[in-house]
């Protein structure tokens, strides 16, 4: 939906970057505060699945966004991190930056908790 | 973006709808968990705008989502409120709820600060 | 700790109250804040008992808590409801009031998620 | 009332402890949930103080806090730093610690909105 793709994971961690693009931008090149979330919510996601067992899908049960700066450039990079990983519930924080050339600026911090719950047929995607 | 339209606005409070649509949703009729937060961060900011002086922007400061059900449906619908209006900080709650025939569901709840700024001149909107 | 009581019980409601007292106040008789966040706890985390298993103990995973105007009077009342009740978790949004004479006015407005877990030996209870 | 003190400060950071003490625990020496956010709150606040202007004064708007661990310990350990300072809203981010012996672990995250305000004559302090 948002173009979004995986450039970097790790052990409880993992990098997303969406690129600017018409659509989900609004005017000036500014990124729809949905989309800052979005990406947040599906870095923390992905990090929370490097560490959980492969029968398990991971699901957001809450997240917190702080919007700290206004999202514009020509991309949006958001990195998760687990905090903390307990058997059923994780703890992740999720930072987004805007990407400007060589400038980057920090323009939303999340706070999130997901789910580990045994995988069905139908398979969720974080930050789906 | 998202096909959002405001369908009932009142003091301090705003509903707002968006159409199951491709693109949004993921498969089997499930909406974007972003779409979900984005609509009540919509619905939020536009009830906060119907209690803000003309001259002021509404910008969405933080919100914490909490997701409750599948958001599946053929429409979702935001309901946002004001809790209390400050003379610079506004707090609203939101509820989304999944729509489908006469079912409705609610599948998210939210807690959003919004803050009025003095309006510059390139207009942006809640929710963007 | 606080010299919290319930004063009121319902299916998936509870109501909490603290009276004004040295020690948890400041000066002015202005509550503490950690304690009108800790009474929106307890009387969500006890909301979410009225509709748990009895083999189960209620924990809360997380709260965000909006502070809404200074929580000064003779006496706190926290109000916590559940909004939805699933297997393993709950989410439950808290009110808490401060009153003077007939006075009530809101101060505080939560949305809290409490997870239940097999109880132990060791009884812990909500808010605590 | 929690017997805290501050012990560290720098430019944007603060560290706060609360050591055991009955009344303030729980059985077994575990602190009470409020005492972990409140520190954390509290820990947040002065780290804000140190990047506002003298004439400011500085309330916490809102914060959520994600429980990770049992608070037990000799004392816990807050460290509060501020992600985003700007004119009137400062973004911070608080970790808390319990502490036995040599062992410290991570008990408590939290993500915090402060505003700043003019001074009034009654000065309020962070966390309270």
């Amino acid at each position: 939906m948002l173009g979004a793709k995986i450039v970097e994971v790790g052990e409880g961690t993992c990098v997303v970057e969406v690129p600017f693009a018409d659509g989900i931008t609004q005017q000036e090149s500014y990124f729809h505060g949905a989309v800052t979330g979005a990406i947040a919510d599906t870095a923390g996601g992905y990090a929370a699945m490097t560490l959980a067992p492969l029968d398990r899908e991971v699901l957001t049960v809450e997240y917190k966004v702080n919007f700290l700066a206004p999202a514009r450039g020509e991309k949006l990079v958001a990195r998760g991190e687990v905090v903390t990983a307990g058997r059923r519930l994780f703890v992740c924080r999720d930072e987004v930056f805007a990407v400007e050339g060589r400038d980057e600026r920090v323009c939303a911090a999340t706070l999130q908790t997901v789910s580990l719950a045994p995988a069905r047929a139908t398979d969720r995607k974080p930050g789906a």
